[in-house]
């Protein structure tokens, strides 16, 4: 290892540190901030109790999960034991294993810590709103940054550890698999107890007995926010971060090899690291400005974090002599990613079109709102499938001719994507803490609401929240196209692992999946078919949990005199509606997971890696349209429905309102279940056909 | 060209007549049943005038749209004039106009069939079924007979014609994509049109008035009954089989080139004639037994004639010394076809869990109507799509080894597949005698409500509809299966025209379409998206276009006195409500298909044949998906409808009434309108990408 490729490992090391302290620091201001009031005080125990019993039960399971894998990891990868010499393949198999559960840890922590401050944040958001909006947003916005900054950190010092120990690329896929497997968990569990949770309390708060959101009456009304906390906030974009880092590494290694002097490995970590660093300065100085909205707030630090970001990558480059082509596709892949985001937003902004032409179409019925917005969903696949297009495309043309045979071109050219994926994902500290802020901040809602805090409160931590679903909007478009750069680089880094694997088993290496080949077609066809079925099965989850949950509701409002009459003293069983939802969501959430996994499986060991190639990008291509679709539509719903709360077209109560709460129902599941559980099944997907990509080159049937 | 396929041209021609003397004989058969009721012969009138009403103003402006495209092909296809020697561009590009503008022609004539029989055999059932089920059966099926007999008769004729007179392939591909293109707007005009009247009669009757289906004081009621009669019944049947007929004989042509004493070009009109002497048989045959019910007798008769079109073929094989590799892959494309089309029925029949599932969900509410149909509408690609890659990939398995190099190979497992097509479309003349069956005994249904023949002949027709629902799941998913095949067929015209291209330039030609070429991942992105936002834009046309016929409902009961109460003597004035509901439809129709057209150019002229093979790719990947998951919904809700209607979950009238209703409003243009486009978008894409080889290759920027 050179000196300066140490170097950057160890100044990774330290800024995540650095990120660590600040999280600590953001940690310990929240926690200061004043927690007198009595009964929110209360509730907010409720919703942590509720939190830490889901998360115990979900680690617990997953613990017994992540134990299976890692004995058939042990069995199996990189080598099958017997495959060659036994010492050996017991060494790196060894090795393999811990990396994998090295991820697995870093992600359940990392998780850990987002609810932890969660359910602290929230309850400090709510005192602080009685204060002012600018300091509330403060609080709100702090505590998802220490979920940017534990997620981040994690992430960049795992990576940086493993390559710092083992210098070995394939280890980073183990661990990236790792910490992705727990994250589509996370995510997809965590997505499922809240949908189910937020829909029962609405159907049969809001819809059947006319109660308001987030009334002490409604016995799921804990359980709902205590799945605001759990929805595994930050799992999809760690996951892509790990998996953006890992696949640039594999390739970052190879062509360290192939290049004398090459300083691949180098300029990815000096990348991530600064981009960790920058995303540490927009938060320090992210604060609402006196006559300032909440969504500037947020949309300003992330602008200023991206303009740091790329003036020190510049430097940076300037200084270390890094190619400057890759600095232009890190930057173009940063660019095109806030572009996205803008483009996103368009779909989902009540001042835009779309979300008042669905309010509008409600005035005509529930089928209406439906219609239009699956419509308006699908139209906005077509921005962000056109960006994610140009910038794989200029990366990979600005990168190529760093390469000097045809062979080398591809890699560099590959390897220009996983830089733009890199560059995207650079301010993803930024992101999340904006991501996670969303929950926080809807959580104070209900907390101002359920301690009686008074209207003025409320109405300040509902434009708290507005602010929050405006900037979700842009951080999921933005999460979904760096999912897709992080994805396509990670074909650039299953073909490099085919390749190693056939050089030493002396077989033919691969230089193309051609989609004329008919094992690639198989594969892509199936490959497509897998997110639209993956995400049936969580929705379908959701479904069948929210029915047990609303038989629940309905027994304890016909079976607790006084409940609902709201007779003083009187309270619902919450735990009982946590439960539910967290045995659920548990129940639901494996068969999915070990689906998408199984079928991959089995079209490699059916039609080897040209299936996988075709399988992957299969997945990638209608993995990305569902997502954008879902996730919009969601989005587009959410804001229509609270675009008639604010009057229009009747207002609440109106047959408008009533057709736009469905339309918010149905986007429940899509946004905050589906959607971003497909990216996480995407990297998953891609990791374990780099992992297996022996096993399916020796293996497989044809 | 040698005898023997001088010989089965002729024969193709010969059978094609045969079909349209059957055709006649059928036509004449059903006008010949009394028609003796004089307000169902006034209704019946009232619904032929406005059928042709629209189809006139239809088809006048395609014509202008035909007239405009055929001057772009006079200047452009399939050689830029100036290109070469001037008078042979000119001549070559003349038939090329004179092949397109017969594509269209053949495709209108066929279209106007369709609606001809349809409207005369909509009365006919209705009055048949006051002498029993059987007789009614008979004339709703030979009525969609008449249409089978067409379409496919004037496809195979056109497709014999073009081939005979000039033995030119390219000529082949400019006929289809005539036929194709006039499909499409047919298609989408119609799928606006209908889906625009049925919806909008629903809301307001059914929803707001909560009058019956089909009560004549409804205005839009004759509308909605005008819309099944042209909601472009069998046009994406009929675009496949062109499709598929001029994509294999592409590649048979470059086949019997390449092998001495090739009949590569022979089999393909030898099984396509096979395959419509099949239908007639089965056609012939059709008719209920005595405790027989419509279903079984619908389905025997394709039983039936898959039948004998195996054992026909089969012996055809044998007697002419065909390779059996060919037979048995046309024979998988078949069976395939068929398991597809019985996977697709589970999740739509109402025997089974998804519909009854979602019935029992609808209680809940409408959202989980939305939420359980959208989820099993995803489940449900997964057995298409595997089915579609098991015989794409057998296909070429089965004929690859008929190569002799790696090129040849390649070349033979391409052509394999476009067999697979022609298999699976061989029965195609009996599909579409089922699919338009249904709107048949839809519309005798309705007459039999306006004409008050009686509760028990509505309940015969009620048993005839049902039927025709069932049936029509069936042929939905074959269709989409076949498109699938035609449309990978149709991926190795493209390279074929491509290096054909090449080879006369003296460019480099292709061997390969690399996922990892950065061009074809960039098609792949952007070809992805394509059907999501032609569907979408057809579904907004859809809403709009029902906003505006709404509005005029709710006007004409406003204003016309007495017409709400049921006066006797008044009327609603149908002509608007037809008027606005054509008007909407061609002003919608035009834009996506230009969407889809334009975007292919700008994508080929950008990135060149790559980027093309890439963006077809992804086209067929995303358009199978969207096409399986809107039909397989669509279906799903209308039953799960019906299955409510018929006494389930409170019955009609019930909460679970209304949410069921909400899930088949919006199932009614997924399934109608966009579904069913999306097949006829790809291949349209498809041939113009062919069609444009040449400018792509030498023109794009890339």
């Amino acid at each position: 290892m050179n000196g300066m490729l140490k170097g950057f490992l160890i100044l990774s090391i330290i800024i995540a540190f650095i990120a660590f302290g600040f999280a600590v620091w953001l940690y310990n201001w929240v926690k200061r901030q004043p927690a007198t009031n009595e009964k929110i005080h209360g509730i907010g125990e409720l919703i942590r109790k509720g939190a830490n019993t889901f998360l115990t039960k979900e680690y617990t399971i997953l613990a017994k999960f992540a134990f299976v894998v890692a004995v058939l990891i042990f069995v199996f990868l990189p080598k099958p034991l017997w495959d060659g010499d036994l010492g050996d393949n017991l060494l790196m198999n060894l090795q393999m294993v811990i990396a994998y559960l090295a991820g697995t840890t870093f992600s359940a922590i990392a998780g850990k810590i987002g609810i932890q401050i969660a359910t602290i944040a929230n309850t400090r958001t709510a005192e602080a709103a009685q204060k002012g909006i600018r300091l509330s947003f403060l609080n709100g916005f702090r505590g998802g940054a220490v979920m940017g900054m534990a997620v981040v950190g994690t992430s960049l010092l795992g990576i940086a550890l493993v390559f710092l120990l083992t210098q070995n690329s394939t280890l980073l896929l183990g661990f990236s698999f790792g910490a992705s497997s727990l994250a589509l968990f996370s995510k997809a569990g965590g997505g499922i107890f809240t949908k189910t949770a937020d829909i029962s309390a609405d159907l049969v708060g809001k819809v059947e007995l006319g109660i308001p959101e987030d009334d002490p009456r409604n016995p799921a009304v804990i359980a709902d926010n205590v799945g605001d906390n759990v929805a595994g906030m930050g799992a999809d974009l760690f996951d892509s971060h790990v998996a953006s880092l890992a696949a640039s590494l594999v390739m970052a290694v190879a062509l360290d090899k192939l290049v004398l002097g090459g300083n691949h490995v180098a300029l990815i970590f000096c990348y991530a690291a600064i981009g960790l660093l920058s995303s540490i300065i927009g938060i320090a100085f992210a604060k609402m400005g006196k006559n300032d909205n909440p969504t500037n707030a947020l949309n300003t630090s992330t602008y200023l974090t991206t303009g740091i970001f790329a003036v020190l990558t510049a430097l940076a480059t300037l200084i270390f002599e890094f190619e400057w082509r890759m600095y232009f596709a890190s930057v173009l892949g940063l660019f095109v990613g806030v572009i996205i985001g803008i483009a996103t937003d368009y779909f989902t902004d009540d001042r835009k079109k779309p979300v008042q032409n669905v309010a509008e179409a409600s005035e005509s019925g529930p089928a209406f709102t439906i219609l239009s917005g699956v419509s308006y969903g699908f139209l906005s696949v077509l921005p962000a499938m056109i960006g994610i297009a140009v910038s794989a495309l200029g990366a990979y043309l600005i990168c190529a001719p760093l390469g000097f045979d045809t062979a080398s071109k591809v890699t560099y050219g590959m390897f220009g994507i996983s830089v733009a994926a890199v560059g995207m994902l650079s301010i993803v500290g930024m992101i999340i803490s904006n991501d996670a802020y969303g929950p926080i901040v809807d959580n104070a809602r209900g907390l101002a609401e359920m301690g009686n805090l008074g209207e003025e409160v409320v109405e300040i931590t509902d434009k708290l929240d507005s602010a929050g679903n405006t900037v979700k909007a842009v951080t999921k478009g933005f999460a979904i196209s760096a999912a897709g750069l992080t994805v396509i680089s990670l074909l650039g880094a299953f073909l490099s692992e085919v390749n190693d694997a056939a050089l030493e088993r002396g077989l033919a290496g691969i230089t193309s999946f051609d989609i004329l080949n008919p094992m690639v077609f198989f594969g892509l066809l199936i490959g497509a078919a897998v997110p639209a079925v993956f995400s049936a099965m969580l929705m379908l989850g959701v479904n069948r949990n929210a029915e047990r949950m609303v038989a629940e509701i309905h027994r304890q409002f016909n079976e607790i005199p006084g409940l609902k009459e709201g007779k003083v003293g009187v309270m619902p069983e919450y735990d009982k509606c946590i439960l539910i939802a967290t045995k659920g969501a548990l129940k639901e959430l494996i068969p999915a997971g070990l689906f998408a996994i199984i079928i991959t499986i089995v079209v490699g060991l059916t039609g080897g890696v040209y299936a996988i190639g075709g399988f992957l990008t299969g997945n990638i291509v209608s993995g990305l349209i569902l997502a954008l679709f879902m996730s919009n539509s969601g989005g587009l719903w959410d804001n229509g429905k609270k675009y008639v709360e604010a009057g229009h077209h009747g207002g609440k109560g109106s047959n408008a309102h009533k057709a736009a709460v469905v339309g918010d129902t149905v986007g429940d599941p899509f946004k905050d279940t589906a959607g971003p559980s497909i990216n996480t099944q995407i990297t998953v997907v891609s990791l374990v056909s780099s992992l297996l990509a022996v096993i399916f080159l020796t293996w497989s049937i044809f």
